[in-house]
């Protein structure tokens, strides 16, 4: 049984001892919960707006002021010293239970989400469950406990000149994180989302920013933390929710000495200022922010080479990818290269009319529709823009038509108005006329998430010049597929240089991403009763370690 | 046979065969190396000085301009793609050529270190042999691939509802890399130090600023990589070296497109300039700047219950830290706190009788030696500020006395001037009242590259709760010796939060250094054909790799 199996056996032993208690746990109160207690703000208040009938949702939430902000990153560096100290075992116990209350808030969650996003029930359940396993995950993780990087260079008493001195090396959480929540998945880049999941299992206290277009879901999913945090025993300040003024206590939270690292989805213009509020500050502190992507997809010629039944069937899974959420993903394939003549002409005449069959869903808020609308309207202002096709309008308020629209690469690398994300069903085709022209255009390209090769055998050597001018450019490659739909994994990156993020060294979806809130500590000649476990001679934790540079594994 | 020592065995064997070019690879020339061209500056003329006489060195050194700068990072960008693509035996061996070119400097590169920096001969043999070997050891990481970070999660087509994609990922090169060298570590934080040596290692081009301290030595040097370049065939990009104004050139470089992360050493005011400057850019870029850092040593009561004859060998060893080097090391003790009371007296009577034998070292210029003596003048004339013992001042000119002061924790705690550090033989000692008193001392301290503790079986107990304390303030924390005599090892921090560094998640010493300029790119269900080597299936490259989350080995 390898570590990892027992690690999954023991889990499902705590997951049959767990109970539920749905009722109590899905009454809204309308407070930000501080270190564990509910709080009422003292400012505006807001409250969630179902989009597609405009009806605002009971309860309403008083944003907090700036003294109660202080309390809850107050109470987050308090619980520091413990909470990064816990061994794995009440650590990774603590993430499962509070996968296992979002879990048991059921349907109750389910319809609270539909209500707030316009998001359909199995996104909102797909979603549901994506979020719970990450949390699993990120508990396994702690559990196997790599991330740790244990290093020992063992001492050399005899060397000359001088004896070598025994080094250890272990990474320790940064310190109290402050999260901000993406309006576009209310749960899996939301108060229990990646970035929450990766700084708890890393060992940071997490303050966590609601984000107002979805409070309802936000207060449910921040009671099952807070829940899981006190049955635990653990400091309550290990995680609150706040109820803030966007860009002003997002500022503050940004700016407070007791946070040490930002953790970031939304929008790039509010991206940027929190990196420049992380940047001004007296110490200045890492900011995670995913930000900006238009994913870009690479039609070759001989993927082309297909039935009018199959190029239907590739139109069709394009304009899935497009409309599917209403466009509203982080990696919505908002880009499509084409080949000019024929094929390619074949191929946008099947997502001419597989646009014409798309419907409108609703999106997420009155003013991302307003902005989409906006979005589109400039886009096809541009000289050179044609329409390729247009569904219909869905039935409910701020449901759009999907649309897609055609460019040349020349009017593409010379406008960069065709260069900017439009946040929903919308996409814009262009169409090369070489592989040199391909890459030239995509070297021209600004960083993204991701990047889609549509090809077959015979087109390897016209993509094989391209493969490193994208990985210069996006985080992920991907083959045949479509950009949405983002694996939570191991091997995943949901990241790549600016502007898709502000730190392309990292993920924020999968387990590399809790190495943002790691950092390494050094420890020289330190005597054993001295040496935090994961160091010590005996190896307590049962750690992977690097000794002199290589890998020993414990069975 | 590990790998490791396999490929220990091919080094020697490699090394035997090298010939060596002593002659003609130390004639100075003065002139920038710009992708493998020598390019005579059109700025201003700077040259060498001997800080022990005042005499100017030949050759004098014209300074580049802007446009001659260009073609540096332009070089560099253009040679990124085939350098960041070599196997790794030829990206190995070409580090342990520059290794061996460096040692076949010989000599003639000792001396003119001493030369223009006032070092005494031992310790610029000593750093010439920890730059070699800190190349030497970069290469062996270069052949063991684990820094490569490949991670597979293998597709389950059978997974419902949907298949699982193939997901496998590598950490590529950042791109090319600005490079500052430091004034204090003419060799081993110079143009073939830490930075250049992890840089190149990762596989990025480097354009190297010479400090203009120590022009002649970076020449050779620079050769040496320049020389190493050309005979193994890579694009002359690979490497520049640049003599420019400080602050002018240095904000170009680091706002240069080409330029892709900052690797610095040096004060805190110059660090700081670079982050602002990289920070505003249109894409910003990671800067890794190692800046100020006063070191604290803890001594408890315990470890000071010795023989007058043992307090006095600690003593020595405590100013033998102060003023090796002439404390000119980034790691130099300049805060020991010591109990009050009896013991603590005893042993700074000690430290009085050590200090008044110690005698003063050239300091690498005039410019410093006038620093330190400002910020000595400074420091004496805070309220509460004694001193304990001064030395006597050198025999050669910038060979000021070594001084030791000593105050209050209270005193210290109020005082921000006496926080600062000051960059030379001058350290402070700070009496403390109780383990408490020492606690919240140390929770007021700014980000430290080390701390330090003196103690006993007796003292654990009166440490422990120092312990996490400083893991928060520090990148590394050593037991019973002194700061000074950094290992290049694996388990290596030498970093630590600001202002001891601008990013504490990294190291500038030991082999995690690397990683500062790594990023991961993730390939979802990419032909084998167009996979890059770490990740083919086959695993040409022999590399470790994370399946499923969990390490498997090669052999």
């Amino acid at each position: 049984m390898t570590k990892r199996s027992k690690n999954m056996a023991q889990n499902e032993t705590k997951e049959l001892s767990m109970t539920h208690h749905t009722a109590a746990a899905t009454h809204l109160s309308g407070e930000s919960i501080i270190a564990g207690q509910r709080v009422a703000g003292t400012g505006k208040a807001v409250s969630g707006v179902n989009p597609a009938t405009g009806e605002a949702l009971e309860p309403t939430y008083q944003l907090i002021d700036e003294s109660q902000l202080a309390q809850a990153t107050a109470a987050a560096a308090e619980a520091y010293p413990s909470f990064s100290a816990l061994t794995p075992q009440e650590h990774a116990a603590f993430l499962e239970s509070a996968a296992s209350k979002i879990d048991a808030l059921g349907d109750a969650l389910t319809q609270r989400v539909m209500a707030e996003t316009g998001l359909p029930e199995a996104r909102a359940n797909m979603e549901r469950g994506r979020t719970v396993n990450q949390l699993r995950l990120f508990a396994s993780v702690v559990r196997q406990g790599d991330f740790r990087g244990v290093r020992v260079d063992p001492a050399i008493p005899d060397r000359t000149p001088m004896p070598r001195p025994e080094v250890r090396q272990r990474k320790i959480p940064l310190g109290p994180v402050a999260v901000f929540g993406a309006s576009n998945f209310p749960l899996a880049f939301s108060v229990a989302g990646g970035d929450t999941a990766s700084a708890l299992a890393a060992g940071c206290p997490v303050v966590f920013k609601a984000h107002n277009a979805h409070p309802g879901t936000s207060e449910m999913v921040g009671r099952a933390i807070s829940d899981a945090v006190a049955e635990a025993g653990l400091h309550p300040g290990v995680f609150s929710l706040i109820y803030g003024a966007g860009s002003s206590i997002g500022q503050s939270l940004a700016s407070d000495p007791a946070i040490h690292a930002v953790g970031f989805t939304g929008s790039r213009a509010a991206g940027v200022s929190l990196m420049k509020a992380a940047a001004a500050r007296e110490v200045p502190i890492p900011v995670y922010a995913e930000m900006s992507s238009i994913n870009p997809v690479f039609f070759f010629e001989g993927v082309l080479q297909k039935s009018p039944e199959d190029l239907s069937e590739l139109a069709k899974a394009y304009l899935a990818s497009v409309t599917g959420s209403s466009g509203q993903l982080c990696t919505a394939p908002g880009l499509v290269f084409v080949p000019a003549g024929a094929r390619g002409d074949a191929f946008l005449e099947a997502v001419g009319e597989a646009s014409a069959a798309a419907a409108g869903q609703t999106m997420l808020t009155a003013s991302i529709a307003d902005s989409w609308n906006a979005g589109v309207e400039q886009l096809a202002a541009q000289a050179g823009v044609d329409l390729v096709g247009r569904g219909a309008e869905g039935a409910t308020k701020n449901a759009p038509a999907p649309v897609i629209y055609q460019a040349s690469s020349e009017q593409f690398r010379d406008n960069p108005v065709l260069h900017e994300e439009i946040f929903g069903a919308a996409s814009l085709v262009i169409r090369y006329t070489s592989t040199e022209d391909l890459v030239t255009t995509a070297s021209r390209l600004e960083g993204q998430l991701t990047a889609t090769l549509h090809l077959t055998e015979s087109d390897y050597s016209s993509a094989a010049p391209l493969v490193p001018v994208l990985e210069g450019k996006v985080g992920r490659i991907l083959a045949n597929g479509w950009p949405t739909g983002v694996e939570v994994n191991h091997a995943m990156v949901h990241g790549g240089p600016f502007p898709a993020t502000s730190d392309s060294r990292t993920t924020s979806v999968g387990t590399l991403g809790i190495e943002r809130f790691l950092r390494p500590v050094a420890y020289q000649n330190l005597p054993e009763e001295l040496l935090p476990a994961p160091v010590k001679a005996d190896n307590p934790w049962n750690l992977n370690r690097r000794v002199n540079g290589d890998l020993q594994l414990e069975s």
